[in-house]
């Protein structure tokens, strides 16, 4: 999540370029089956493991039928809570939210790694980063220790991941090495990453490290902070009912606003527990089961798309 | 916190019989400007930074004056909260509630050490073990590196701790090696550790590892998992109306019962959320006030007792 290629992605018109292989080939939506014009929608929610109340809402948004995928933090203090569901649950479309930074204040997380073993993804306190800085020194080869640490908790307490995606989208925007490392990782695993053909444009880094056989969807849409509560809705209902032909990933954050959820976010209000409140109202509305409906929108899941990509 | 000498504490009334150094010099109480026969009680919470409920609850008790002081659980994911309240706080009397289990099963935690110079403290996926059994097999050199590195970092985060003591009794409840190990730590830091006289008959290796010195207190209560709900406040009235000379020191675990600690404590009811808020209502209450004015109690923090000890 978070603000990757903002003003893009808040646009939501851009429309993709077909290269000479799309051209040429099936695309995403054919080889899933359906029309080249079709209209295909991921609804994911991010965040999974961070805290109970985040935990809590996107189970009922998965058990809603209307949140097709989620990714799930392993570093977080609530990833039992998660892993165990999952674990319990296969049917349901879970990935990997890979974690390097710890983003919050007053509530915060480290590495799986042992710490010494990636010193340039800790604090002096042994904590993750908040955030990467332009002066913060990150080295490739620890965080593809750290993403390797990641992934086998995860296998080891019973997660079966659909796919790889990335904690405040670090692993896509920190430069070639980083996303290299990422890459590296998911084929080791045979698991797809989260990437979107709108991006390449910008960093074009992102495609040249693909291979031909990554997979990639087409659009992204998510809200950003330049959105005022009262136009939440707007938003979302804008963004369904001119959505482009081709694979769409919704990226949403659920919570519930709650005494847990405010005060792990407390020190702004930017994907805060109210923030998350909205997109749990939203996504589990009537009025989004009947947008679908009307607007002809398939719902997937990355599970899906993995499994017609092999 | 945690089944102690379960039988022994509950029952409260167990005499200390005074030693040869205890006659011949002044009582605790005594060297507190009090006299000799006076009840001294401090009233401790424990296990803050577990939960952000457990940090809300313990402030607006130590807030109201009725508990005197308070114990820290550094590799929490809450830790950041309460060591930024205490460094804004220094007045307030603060300990380290030294941790080296998990516990709880949907919501975990692990060492502060880098976990692969601790691998006897951890399970195979790298938390602290849920509680220590007869089969861990725990190195006591491992013990002293994770206590050092969970003060180094309490103290780097700000907070001035008054004491130590430790979560589940682990490090008393285990051997003559780990309550060595929290020994050492404590002198190199100058901190007083929770050590009851009472507890000497049992484990005489307590005793025996201490040096003349060591700050050592007459009495401490602690509920435990026999007593029903309806009769919480019946247990807590008695025992303050009963209380022996000297210093006490009530332990007890505050929380709020709200869906975070629910889901937190959720596989048990022992020492769960219900049970936290019961403390928190006895002992910010209007009850417990008046008690200790009619009891002549006077209320004492670590802080009081290290001071005079030195």
């Amino acid at each position: 999540m978070r603000k990757f290629l903002g003003i893009t992605v808040f646009l939501l018109a851009t429309t993709s370029i077909p290269t000479q292989s799309q051209t040429a080939t099936k695309s995403l939506a054919e080889r899933l089956g359906y029309a080249r014009d079709a209209k295909l929608v991921i609804v994911h929610a991010d965040d999974l493991g961070m805290t109970h109340s985040v935990n809590a809402a996107s189970i009922k948004g998965l058990e809603s039928g209307l949140v097709t995928s989620a990714s799930i933090m392993v570093p977080c203090p609530w990833f039992p809570e998660i892993a165990d569901y999952a674990k319990a649950h296969p049917e349901v479309d879970f990935g990997l939210h890979l974690t390097l930074t710890s983003e919050r204040v007053f509530y915060r997380w480290g590495p799986v790694a042992p710490e010494d073993k990636v010193p340039s993804l800790v604090d002096s306190n042994g904590y993750f980063h908040l955030n990467w800085t332009e002066t913060t020194r990150i080295d490739a080869k620890e965080v593809e220790l750290e993403l390797r640490a990641q992934i086998e908790r995860a296998l080891a307490m019973g997660v079966r991941p659909t796919h790889l995606d990335s904690h405040q989208y670090r692993l896509f925007e920190n430069g070639k090495d980083i996303f290299q490392s990422v890459l590296h990782v998911a084929h080791e695993y045979k698991l797809p990453v989260f990437m979107v053909r709108d991006w390449f444009a910008e960093r074009p880094y992102l495609e040249s490290s693909m291979s031909p056989n990554d997979l990639v969807v087409d659009h992204t849409v998510t809200i950003e902070p330049g959105v005022p509560p009262e136009k939440w809705n707007d938003f979302y209902t804008t963004a369904l009912k001119n959505l482009q032909p081709g694979v769409t990933v919704f990226i949403i954050h659920l919570a519930i606003d709650d005494e847990e959820m405010r005060a792990a976010t407390r020190e702004r209000d930017t994907w805060g527990a109210a923030w998350r409140q909205r997109d749990f109202n939203y996504f589990t509305s009537a009025e989004f089961r009947t947008l679908v409906r009307e607007q002809n929108i398939k719902l997937v899941t990355w599970g899906e798309l993995a499994h017609t990509a092999k």
